[in-house]
């Protein structure tokens, strides 16, 4: 098979957009230049499919050309099982991705079905049709450390340091993210290739001989106030342990290596990777161990230099649970996850992704939205500089696409979410975007998540594993009305660790679409408020006060 | 507190009636004559609860008072924790219980969180207020032994021989149940209390001095094909040895002793009950072993009496379970259980329970429901004997309700669920009932389970851990627009070992709640046919054809 991608243009195969986005956006996520193995039909991260078969792919497609206004197709585990009637307030789609029950909820039960072709991995974007390569993924990043500068420096990065390590799929965003915050950034990468191609696509600015030029380089940088990024080919550990020795603190360190995996992803200390690789191949267990070994150096350079003074904060890849677990290191949980740190504090305000992609396939219609939201969130400086940025260094994939965090804050009664698609909608009305816009979002948003590693770490209740919430939420999406609702076991940390929901809703510029928007982007957000309301959050009941959401048991109060 | 149970009449305290059944549905479920013990907000099934505390429990009661039609609130394990602008098509109420992710989802975890009040139990109908204490007993029975017929002897138990073991708060409900399908029932009981207990409610028609007396009542009762009932004070394994011994065959042995737990539930043979209640108290390991040694026997009994041509089945007690883990009995699971044989079949068309509520609280209303389902269903010679008898033998209590199992086959594209429900709306409009009626099931159903050691047992595809199915059914309910959507984690058979869907709809007598029932009696049976049909079932196929349900693969074949 040839895949094409996305169909493109206003000319549509189904009975209305709302399906035709579905098609579209189906096909966007095993799009060549979007999809890891779109032959197999293999979106992102592993084995996260966006089909179970291509049986039942072709099916998906046949079903959603003849879908009608008032149908809803019903998805399991990437195969079409069922087409009911509905009405036209319904969603058009539902989802339910490899869910197992509790106690047969792990790989080793998966596993033996997908063998037998009886459920699919559909990680969260993938087997959700909401996938969009690269383009989504300096966002987080961007907004990560957007937080950490209004956290802790009531600003931005500009004269900051960041020391980080790894520039492969997800972390090679790293420097590009604290660039566009106006900071400074030194990574370290033991992988000279992968230093070679974050120059080539600009998201590194520098490659140094030696740590000594990275510093002076970084130093003089940051004193000038100038945004900048170098990479020191060097194991992170090692790079680390060096600015102990001299007492270089930086104002951040933090890491993405990928640590959560010793044997394939995190290299040891003392090895070149070529001579690191023959290890892995010809004895693992020592691998492992070195890999270990080095991580516990790691865990402790980082926590020196948060003694000394840095903000130091784990970036997703489990490196201070690796430690904890194997080294029996009991002070590796001394440096926060970013996600209690910075990322929950914006998620008690339903701040969230807001993703969206141009059905056209026009990337003038992204940039008619790009000013779009600039225009309406004048006073969100980071908003604006993320989408100048954005434009400049995220080139289009597919469907063209971007992202940016809004969240819940209400003005008259509609919010931030809300408002940002009403006006898309209305662009679409008034022909000055030439197809409709379909808005999704990815794994980590504020109130359709359980996910105790990750989203849900931590939580100040201990109510990481509730699983109540990403249900409710995706009940009440459906009930607002999105046009595809999707239920997702195990997205980015694997089966049995996590439920997310994910939530489309098509901007074809009607009255229809605009009363679902209005829903959608307020119960949405909303429960993220109300979820971390629940917990105890001083900020989410803040926001609920000063948005008007309701919160039953304290409004009695 | 002193609780009334639900209010009655036709005054309503909420803004609409889908509010105010709502509120009287989880009121009828503390109703001191429904509820095991109201007072600590426990409904049934050990802590099956309907709300998390009484504080949450007012709360719940005062938002469903101020909730307004074109709101939705969210139930997080039985507290209020949001309230959210939707549109009177979708659900007034959305509930999700005790969902853990995957791999927290047990009792331990669950009880840490229960111990902070982070989270409740609800089994299922406690949890989603659909509880109606004994009136929904006897029906399942019913429904297994009717299908038994069907299935065994293509008419009902005219002239045949049940035996079984167990009268106490379900098992008691198996002599009815058979002398309803015109079969003769021969009971084993070690305690005598039970035996007097269902004498007195009619339940029961006899009790003989001996099991020879009981085998010449029983075999002149079946040679005259008069329905008859008797029970036997004596240890079920015994009674089986016994009938082995003579060559005494009977048509159909099965067993609801309490054989899932083996001290508290099951009686060792060779002690009377106040013997076995003393030896459980002085040497439960002891106690443990003699009963898990009759269980063997018991089941060695059961395989031979099989052999000899007995139809034999196990009836949701884990009898076999217990035998093959604990006795290392490699045939313990030769004999089928009632799921896979009788309820399944079911199932695969639809079938299932259809279970409604007089919100008036006035028996009259049920009357009139009665008249009314056999008058539109005149050619279904169980369920109008299943009405008759009920009327006879079930006695209201709470609300008065009902129970029958209906299907999906469509009249003019209606189904039979729906066709009852818009029959029932009809009455409702036309004042020939004086309220509502609010339509909702239990556990037992075609397609909105994923309970591998109960509903979902033995899947002809081996999918009974699947879960993507319950969470899709109450996805489309909630498409559908059912008043009460609920997911449930653990209902029957404990945490982490299922997931249950619930849903209401009440019957007001308006255009839209016709609306509502037309889709949901439509889309929730019939996820229960194509979940059937993606298993392989012929019989979920054929009613997929005869009713024309869409079966998206299989329709492109
Ligand atoms: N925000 C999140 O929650 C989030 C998002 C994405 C990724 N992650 C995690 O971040 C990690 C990285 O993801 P990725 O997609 O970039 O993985 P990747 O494997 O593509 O890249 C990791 C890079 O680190 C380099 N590296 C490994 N060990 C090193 C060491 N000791 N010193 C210096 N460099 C080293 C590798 O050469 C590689 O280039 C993973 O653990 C992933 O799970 C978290
Ligand atoms: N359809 C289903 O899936 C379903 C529904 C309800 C109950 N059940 C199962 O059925 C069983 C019975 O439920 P219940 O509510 O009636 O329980 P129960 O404990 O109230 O009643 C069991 C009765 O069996 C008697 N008994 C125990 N051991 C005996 C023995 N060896 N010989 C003779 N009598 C004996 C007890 O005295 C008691 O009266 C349970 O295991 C329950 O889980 C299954």
């Amino acid at each position: 098979r040839v895949y094409q991608g996305a169909p493109t243009g206003t000319d549509i195969e189904c009975e209305g957009w709302r399906q035709e986005a579905a098609l579209r956006m189906l096909n966007n996520n095993l799009d060549p230049d979007v999809a890891e193995k779109p032959e197999a039909l293999v979106v992102y991260g592993g084995t996260g499919r966006a089909a179970r078969s291509w049986e039942a792919y072709d099916a998906i497609l046949d079903e959603l050309r003849e879908l009608g206004d008032e149908e809803t197709l019903l998805v399991q585990s990437g195969k079409p099982v069922g087409r009911f009637p509905t009405h036209e307030r319904a969603p058009r789609v539902l989802i339910a991705n490899s869910n197992l029950v509790g106690k047969w909820d792990n790989w080793e039960r998966f596993h033996e079905l997908e063998a037998e072709g009886k459920i699919m991995y559909g990680q969260m974007t993938a087997g959700s049709w909401a996938y969009i390569g690269t383009q989504g993924i300096v966002q987080g990043t961007y907004e990560t450390l957007a937080e950490l500068g209004r956290q802790e420096y009531e600003g931005d990065l500009e004269g900051r340091i960041v020391v980080t390590g790894g520039l492969g799929g997800m972390s090679g965003a790293q420097p590009l993210a604290v660039t566009m915050n106006r900071g400074v950034c030194i990574v370290a990468e033991v992988d000279a290739r992968r230093i070679e191609r974050r120059l080539e696509t600009d998201y590194l600015m520098e490659r140094a001989e030696s740590l000594d030029e990275a510093l002076d380089a970084a130093t003089a940088a940051a004193e000038a106030a100038e945004p900048y990024s170098v990479a020191v080919e060097t194991n992170v550990a090692d790079m680390l342990e060096t600015m102990v020795e001299r007492d270089f603190v930086p104002d951040v360190v933090t890491d993405q290596t990928s640590a959560h995996d010793e044997l394939e992803g995190y290299y040891p200390s003392g090895y070149t990777v070529d001579e690191a690789d023959e290890l892995r191949a010809s004895d693992p267990e020592r691998y492992r161990e070195a890999s270990l070994e080095t991580m516990e150096r790691h865990v402790d350079a980082v926590l020196e230099l948060q003694e000394r003074g840095a903000v130091a904060f784990e970036y997703g890849n489990n490196l201070r649970g690796q430690v904890e677990e194997h080294c029996d290191h009991e002070n590796a949980f001394d440096f926060p996850g970013f996600v209690p740190a910075y990322i929950r504090p914006m998620f008690c305000r339903g701040r969230g992704p807001f993703r969206w992609a141009a059905l056209s396939g026009d990337p003038a219609d992204i940039h008619r939205t790009d000013e779009a939201v600039t225009e309406l969130f004048p006073e969100n400086d980071s908003l604006t500089r993320w989408i100048e940025l954005a434009q400049e260094h995220v080139s289009f994939q597919g469907l063209p696409s971007r992202v940016c965090w809004l969240g819940y804050e209400t003005e008259n009664g509609v919010t931030e979410r809300a408002r940002f698609a009403l006006r898309i909608n209305e662009l679409v009305a008034e022909g000055e975007i030439t197809a409709p816009v379909v808005v999704t979002r990815d794994h980590l948003d504020a109130g359709s998540v359980a996910s105790p590693h990750r989203e849900t770490e931590a939580m100040r209740d201990g109510t990481d594993a509730v699983a109540d919430w990403p249900i409710l939420n995706a009940l009440l999406n459906c009930a607002a009305g999105a046009d595809i609702v999707s239920v997702h076991d195990g997205g980015g940390v694997g089966i049995g660790n996590a439920l997310h929901t994910n939530n489309h809703v098509v901007l074809d510029g009607t009255e229809l679409a605009a009363e679902k928007a209005r829903r959608v982007f307020t119960t949405d957000p909303g429960m993220g408020v109300v979820r971390h309301a629940d917990a105890g959050y001083e900020d989410a009941l803040d926001e609920a006060d000063r948005s008007d959401v309701a919160v039953p048991m304290r409004d009695r109060g």
